[in-house]
């Protein structure tokens, strides 16, 4: 196994975010990389889920992933395991990533030769929802123990992903949590966001997501 | 009931927090009032175990709870059905409340005759671990299923507070949870914290928390 990189990402000095967040993905368009930016909870499932989808993309495909995190690299080994090229991003207490930090994560992790690359955001449902990072597509994901009123309290990163994975399924039973709710408390936020229930640990739901991104990586030609 | 209180907090213009949290420590104490301050991820069951412990704490003394969110009061109407003189405290976009701004919902509240007050900071394991906001005690609420490994993750916040619940103990046998792990990695940050795990749906543990409040009140005399 290669070393990991961990590194120790500067702090925004580019006052136009969007315009640098254009730029990054114009970068990986020409590269042929697509870019997903995933945030939750902590404890949500995250590096769980990448796991397991890394398991089943790796042959199909080249893998990277950017761990975000104020410490350690516990998340980032998990992914190196599972078959990613991976680094470890640490942001110093900032509790998000804006599209700055995001390229020198990039360029650190260098994507050249990669098809598609998961940017695993800071485990918070408030600041990261303020920033593009120059991700193609912007993925959340609720687990079944946090609960079906989340929308309620954080509308503004429900309303603006494209997806939203709602993981831990298999513990549904478990716990007071109403999906048609949940799903017309996000489609209030955001009619048309895309909705994969999954387990990562039993394996349910994860091929219609894998799928998913297959298409748009197939559909980049 | 009591008509809800819904009220957006003003950003802090004082750059002394830690001058502004001791001058509110000095206001309630000599009101009698005991604040306590309670951080956690979304999703932790911050909400659920304050309804218990008001349902089991209410008849022996006044408690008010002010509920800080991003947005919604479907918190302060849960506390305050439970029992609770509450505050819905709304933070525009803010991830953590200060001194200044804790200051601003315990005059809105009215501590007077309130003997404990519960302050529900943001549900965030990053920046509510970097301000004091005047509360006697700290402490964080871990759930069971967000994993054990969450104190290398954020290790600000478990070295910080001197009581960390351990919450939905109940679904303990259906994830990954290793509990001495977990106390082992909190005590090499913090040696001196009080750890009770409790699941506030079946009352398990409940009991040791509730007499750990008790014994704060008292002490005040």
């Amino acid at each position: 196994m290669n070393e990991l990189k961990v590194f120790t990402i500067q702090k925004n000095i580019h006052e136009n975010n969007t315009e640098v967040a254009a730029e990054t993905r114009k970068f990986l368009n020409e590269r042929n990389t697509f870019l997903i930016n995933i945030m939750s909870s902590p404890g949500s499932g995250k590096t769980t889920t990448l796991v397991s989808t890394i398991q089943r993309l790796k042959d199909a495909m080249a893998i990277g992933v950017m761990e975000a995190d104020v410490d350690s690299d516990v998340d980032a080994k998990a992914v190196q395991e599972a078959g990613a090229k991976a680094i470890q991003l640490h942001t110093g207490g900032l509790c998000h990533l804006d599209a700055t930090m995001t390229k020198q994560g990039i360029d650190e992790l260098g994507v050249e030769e990669l098809d598609l690359v998961f940017l695993e955001n800071i485990g918070n449902l408030i600041c990261p929802a303020g920033y593009d990072t120059g991700a193609m597509k912007n993925v959340a994901i609720l687990s079944v123990p946090e609960g079906d009123d989340k929308p309620l309290k954080y509308p503004k990163i429900f309303g603006k992903v494209q997806v939203l994975i709602v993981s831990k399924i298999d513990a549904l039973e478990h716990f007071d949590f109403n999906f048609e709710l949940l799903e017309e408390r996000v489609r209030k936020l955001n009619k048309d966001i895309i909705i994969f229930p999954l387990s990562a640990k039993t394996g349910e739901g994860m091929e219609a997501w894998t799928n998913w991104i297959k298409k748009q990586i197939d559909l980049r030609g």
